[in-house]
């Protein structure tokens, strides 16, 4: 059987999400260096993408994504250093808010309906 | 300055998730004994509360929400015993994240651009 997963939505300000998706999005611009390539394998769009970093690189004191220029590839994107924080944070805030609610959430499971199969 | 806040949405089962909204709408039943009352308070229509009621109901061993009939509002709803261990067990959930995920929102926090008002 499948383990229960929580997933969080930081408020960080009334216009300041951090969810799931957003940190996907930066998680696969660190991983394919790309924003193109990242918004693909979500199965979003990339002015969808662009949109959110966009919103994301306004609300922090320093851009999360900057666009490399040149190279092999002629224009890549990239994580900064605030961005690395900010992956990083929400993953740390998720692993830790995961353990903590584990033995509840356990708890919550055993009233559900036994599977058929 | 506002405080930062998480939310949290718990799959407890690939076909069963439990999340803000669907928790707001138990609570709004406890307090009113009305679905159609929790329902407006929300901005819903009973239609789709109806359906986010019968979801949870089929999921879990005991429906969480019955219909009480007669009476002199002539049929609201109530929370059954499972319905309130629910609706409890996802705000203690959400308590204990929220306090341990605190530490890390904060550091999260201090990365915002600082407000111009």
């Amino acid at each position: 059987m499948d383990e229960a997963r929580i997933s969080l939505r930081i408020e960080l300000r009334a216009d300041t999400l951090l969810g799931p998706g957003k940190v996907a999005l930066l998680e696969g611009i660190r991983e394919t260096g790309s924003i193109s390539a990242a918004s693909r394998r979500m199965g979003m769009s990339y002015k969808r993408a662009w949109y959110l970093i966009e919103t994301l690189n306004a609300a922090f004191r320093e851009p999360l994504v900057e666009k490399s220029k040149g190279g092999k590839a002629g224009g890549g994107a990239r994580l900064t250093a605030t961005g690395d924080a900010v992956l990083d944070g929400y993953r740390r805030t998720e692993a830790s808010a995961a353990k903590a609610a584990a033995s509840e959430v356990e708890r919550l499971s055993t009233l559900l309906k036994p599977r058929e199969d």
